[in-house]
């Protein structure tokens, strides 16, 4: 059975995801359609990016991604469709896909046609559901579009590593469910910079010179409870897609705030690696 | 398989929807249960009637939609089970029936009698379920209730329009995710009035005279894309469930604000259309 | 076919809930994923019990219920698998199975032990998933996990009875979307105490000497509508779990506010029944 994902912009109270589920369950007799999220902030790319990313590699092989972030069709904004990393992807050229991963490159891309047969400016239930019909029923890429060989590039903000190599300065990319900062400095690339020498993160005031694996790594267990330094405790660690993440141990933003907020760091602000030299 | 919606104002944090599911899973083996939204302002059936109205008829027919909203028994509230435009709904007789169209009348009407079975304050746990699964399973409507002919009227907002027919004085009836604003003047209605005649849309200060189909429509893209005005631009379109629509491009409201901000408009708002005299 | 219910604190915005949705259907191919909630507070496990417990329930027998709350693993913090009432539960040892119920006791506990295969710091996605997956397939707990019998205790918030049993000092438990308080004071304890005695219910300096069975039933529909106190009037009532709520008729927190803010109460706020002496 087909499996059918949504990542969109629409909000969770609006009739357009019900609107789209229904059409695809008009579309498709047996299908299994998952919410990856609806609170993508309006026509954010990245955040969406991040998010998809993050969550397509869990799905079966197969599995069908629809992507309704700025997906209107314009001149500038082509419809595509897309099998990279052996999942299909449907959404807009708008930069997206070159965003989800720099090191796959798309199987195929086709450049949607159908749309001499539909107007719409609700595109992701007129046209997307018709084309993830289509592809979840094993019909090819080739029926509803024609193949290209480009699509939009958005440069992904990515970390700067100096001429000397011993400093990444690299940024948030996303403020998650528990205020905790995502970096976009990859584990691949702390280590492939830093060659295991000793390094002090630098985040405004705040220095922090270990990078955990868990977030229980940051309490020490064999003191007793009471005598524990653990809600509020600053610490950072690889999260559990691969990146460097600063968080709070226990935090919840909306009581004590997060680590956004204790760290004082928004979308795109600096979080710096200096590694010390070589002796 | 039958599908059934949800649409209601439990909100997604409480156990009310998971309890609600899972009582439909122990009535149902196999169903299909889809969420139109749970985010409807407590008790507010304009909002409950605009997103159904706009989703509803993307579902196959025969989909069961239960209406969560103010549907708790009383003697001015009885429990009905409608056969309309071919679905199902399940709802209280609030009114709410009658706002989902003005033109497609109910076929059949049964007012729920199961209730001397189950005594209970959360009736769309209890008893809606319980009505659901019969009609999934083919019960016919007279099963569970007495066929009535009647139901309750609530006179939905419905636009003005004046006497030498160059006006429409209509209102917000939503505003969106993306805080553009539904009003209720419709195309149908606009055409009939208007008759092809030039118009100026009046908003507070604002006057528009043009409305597109597109969002991008009001974009020159023949304009290296430097020289263009984009966000925040406003705009008055045809939405994609026909209703005039006052939008900002690519706005995002927790950010720079959007059309409900910007245009300074509320629930119930007014919004004028003046049409030229004909010559 | 197997039902798998998700109860976490990771909200919907994230990739998260996705990323799990997709590493089950992974797992099987054929399964119904409930979502009960996202949106327990951070790491709050009463709200998560009080949620869990009102939700359960509904499900069939067999259900598998993933609860992601503080549930990583850490030497205070093992991994259970626990069956319980007909029902699996999949979470982490941290009091939350004492809490959601004082009466049943768990036939069967496993501390899960598969984690010599798994290293993570995201272990509802990569643990607690394939251990569904194996109870789904028909698998014993005894394959993924070591039979233990003491799992933590955590106590409940439970409401005092005076000496002289004229008196039950109750808290606030939960504030439900409609702003609605409700308390740990049972109906069962209730009437055991007060033996049908007349009582006071005192909050502040609001006092309430009648406890409804439906919200509709602090309404006298025997007045004209236009002479009746409707919106906002006080009331208590047993809401559908047994409890005693605090609530405003038709009331929306967003607006008018809810018995929350009106009653001027907060989470484990003290609510007291006052009984009068038997003569």
């Amino acid at each position: 059975m087909a499996i059918i994902t949504l990542t969109t912009d629409f909000g969770e109270k609006d009739h357009f995801v019900g609107a789209v589920k229904g059409a695809i369950y008009s579309e498709l007799e047996d299908v299994k359609i998952v919410d990856i999220s609806h609170l993508i902030s309006p026509f954010h790319l990245h955040e969406a990016a991040y998010i998809i990313q993050n969550a397509y590699k869990s799905f079966p092989n197969g599995t069908i991604h629809i992507i309704g972030v700025d997906s209107e069709l314009n001149p500038e904004n082509k419809h595509i469709a897309v099998y990279m990393d052996k999942h299909y992807f449907i959404c807009a050229d708008n930069g997206i896909i070159s965003m989800l991963t720099a090191e796959i490159k798309p199987e195929k891309i086709v450049e949607i046609n159908i749309h001499d047969r539909i107007l719409s400016n609700f595109p992701v239930l007129d046209v997307f559901v018709k084309v993830a019909g289509h592809i979840a029923r094993g019909g090819t890429l080739e029926v509803v579009g024609k193949p290209i060989s480009e699509i939009k590039e958005t440069t992904k903000i990515r970390p700067i590593v100096n001429k000397n190599e011993n400093q990444i300065i690299g940024n948030v990319i996303y403020i998650d469910n528990y205020g905790n900062v995502i970096s976009n400095i990859s584990k691949k690339q702390f280590d492939k910079v830093g060659r295991g020498r000793k390094f002090v993160i630098g985040v405004r005031t705040t220095k922090i010179d270990k990078i955990h694996t868990n977030y229980s790594d940051a309490i020490n267990f064999d003191q007793p409870s009471d005598k524990r330094i653990e809600g509020g405790k600053k610490l950072a660690l690889w999260n559990s897609s691969g990146y460097l993440e600063l968080a709070i141990y226990k935090s919840n933003p909306s009581s004590v705030g997060g680590a956004s907020t204790l760290f004082g760091l928004n979308f795109l602000d600096s979080i710096t690696v200096n590694f010390e030299p070589e002796s």
